[in-house]
């Protein structure tokens, strides 16, 4: 069911979370025209469904994200993605709901992706997996729904890459979302969107390691591919997820464990050091094949176009609750990309709370403990709880 | 005098343009504590110096130009980048100025840079060239005034890091510069600056064609140097230029030549394409060494470090004339760094005009046809020249 870089990898991951394989019967056809059969999907649930099934949250995770999203992960040792807002008495109350989180089709955690092996040959995908869409990503995530046999999310949730899938679940899926929660998220993708994605895919595929997409058979077993093209495309995605004045506040041009500047080329400065570290530790957990396909699919991603033509249209009918969030210091969705899905919404009657917090922490807001970003969230899901009549 | 990557590329050069050796006598000692002797330069002059030598212009180049700011060039055949502001009538009027216009030290269009041979083993400095400083450029631009006999210079001027020459210029030899423009340009490199740099040094030494910086010597007398790597840091770089807006006016989401997705990892989107171009372009006319030492002398830029910690003490006493421009599309050197100059500036007591021009080009803006830039620009220096006594 699984597959990962090296034997190791797969090891710990099997040890981990829960596995299904889905569409056994009924192939899942994907946007491209490609149908998959026997899609392995990997994924964590916390806390208990209740009896009318009322109260599963799906939280969908962003571009370098996983499945573990309030669990230790299994290749780090560090804690979930978002385990300061899933859990005992959090925002996403693990008392109350019943929490899913899956890794994405395209994925390297599990779920089938370029890495997975092949049906046929047995041997990874690669450049032959297909091209995949958020909309692929969510028709797969109502796949698992129905195989825990839930018909309704009371919610789905999720930051970034993750806002946008809670989008395309809206407006797919509207009978079966009760609430979406998009955070920090956009209804396409920018021109200076794909710039940047498009730079990590060619720092990527510059790199020989790639060899086209056909990396993963080490002569050692281990991993043999392009970690330093994908280093590098993590590095200039990374300096995206925060603010200028983040940046500034954290770092400035304070020195790395030396005095003066050294006229060379090592990290002088704590914000070199700081993103190698990044660029660094990404690759041990990441399939340099699932970064470009997962930024293709964010790429592609255009909710409006998806409508033909109209975003609004992409909601009409709608009975879905909204809550809608942006930080003012996030540029790469910053907040009229979040202010233009409102007036969407509001142009197709539905239900909107809106909120741009103040931070300067970037992108990555979503992913930090904001505590106004707590309360919002906590106090949206309460009141919609209690619509849904959920105790 | 003169070393480049290729022998066709050095036949070309010496076609062009103006060269000579400077400092035979006296080594040029760099802020590394290195003594350089004999250090080419190339340098381009278009006008003519008055009987005062009461009129020359010292434009200085950003990152990625050369002295060829108002000639073809030798390489491209492209005009001068510059070629909209230089000439009879124009902002800076060559009817009435002498301009002067030399390529950086660390540069790869003849001055001395990692590509020139090293005096001793006649073959390319490589990594042995040392780390240089926007203050050490300054410091060689000079020793050109003085072998072209020029004490004083009319003005100073330049975009980017020919802004922050302009600047250095100002605090270094304050009574040999009558005005100085620096134009979308920052006393220091932030935090977010070092990073897309740091990003784009990393993109280049990742490619295993760099071999720490020895690839000049390829089989075939042609540059074999890290092209792939090189081309990644200047997409990343080039989308720092500009603005979102203008990517989104000028690209948006328009597909390249097709009428539908592909499903696939070519160049889908416009944007796509132009980045892939200009990365392609860039490797045919620039050094990847000179990519990274050039970057690493912007890093370094300090101009309130160098002054013992306070920017306003750079320029305490100075009777130069400044004109700070910036752009309000520019996210690279926003107008908060220029206004944090002009604050400078008047702390020092210093005359300055400042403007932010309305754009939404991004810090490219510099470069383009701008009409209130080069209102603005020729009006400073119409005012400034009577008061010199320029006819």
């Amino acid at each position: 069911m699984m597959s990962n870089r090296s034997g190791e990898t797969g090891d710990r991951l099997a040890e981990a979370g829960r596995h299904t394989v889905l569409a056994a019967t009924e192939p899942l056809v994907l946007d491209c025209g490609v149908a998959l059969s026997s899609v392995p999907v990997a994924y964590e649930t916390y806390g208990t469904l209740n009896e009318e099934k009322s109260n599963a949250i799906l939280i969908c995770h962003a571009l370098s994200g996983d499945q573990f999203v309030a669990s230790t992960h299994p290749l780090t040792g560090k804690p979930g993605w978002w385990a300061n807002t899933v859990g005992p008495g959090k925002v996403f109350d693990t008392d109350r709901f019943f929490i899913i989180c899956s890794n994405v089709l395209g994925g390297c955690m599990g779920t089938l992706g370029p890495s997975s092996p092949h049906p046929k040959s047995g041997r990874p995908w690669g450049l032959d997996f297909p091209v995949i869409t958020i909309g692929d990503m969510v028709r797969l995530q109502a796949l698992l729904l129905d195989h825990l046999e839930i018909d309704t999310l009371f919610a789905v949730a999720g930051g970034s890459m993750g806002g946008m899938q809670a989008l395309d679940w809206a407006a797919r899926y509207p009978e079966r979302v009760f609430t979406a929660l998009p955070i920090a998220a956009a209804a396409h993708h920018s021109a200076q969107n794909i710039a940047f994605h498009e730079v990590g895919r060619q720092a990527i595929m510059a790199d020989p390691r790639w060899r086209d997409g056909a990396y993963y058979d080490g002569e050692d077993g281990a991993a043999q591919g392009p970690d330093a093209g994908l280093a590098v495309a993590r590095m200039a995605a990374h300096i995206t997820y925060m603010s200028e004045d983040g940046l500034t506040d954290r770092f400035g041009r304070a020195l790395q464990d030396r005095d003066a500047l050294t006229f060379g080329f090592d990290a002088d400065f704590q914000i070199e050091s700081y993103l190698r570290h990044q660029g660094l530790s990404f690759i041990d957990r990441f399939d340099a094949n699932s970064y470009l396909y997962i930024t293709r699919a964010m790429d592609y991603f255009d909710l409006a176009a998806q409508a033909g033509g109209r975003l609004a249209d992409a909601f009409r009918g709608t009975r879905t609750r909204f809550c809608v969030v942006s930080f003012s210091s996030d540029w790469l969705y910053p907040t009229a990309e979040s202010r233009a899905i409102v007036h969407a919404l509001n142009a197709a009657g539905a239900p909107v709370s809106f909120v741009e917090l103040e931070t300067n922490l970037g992108h990555d807001s979503f992913l930090l403990d904001v505590p106004e970003m707590n309360r919002i969230l906590t106090g949206f899901l309460s009141s919609a709880g209690r619509a849904r009549g959920i105790e």
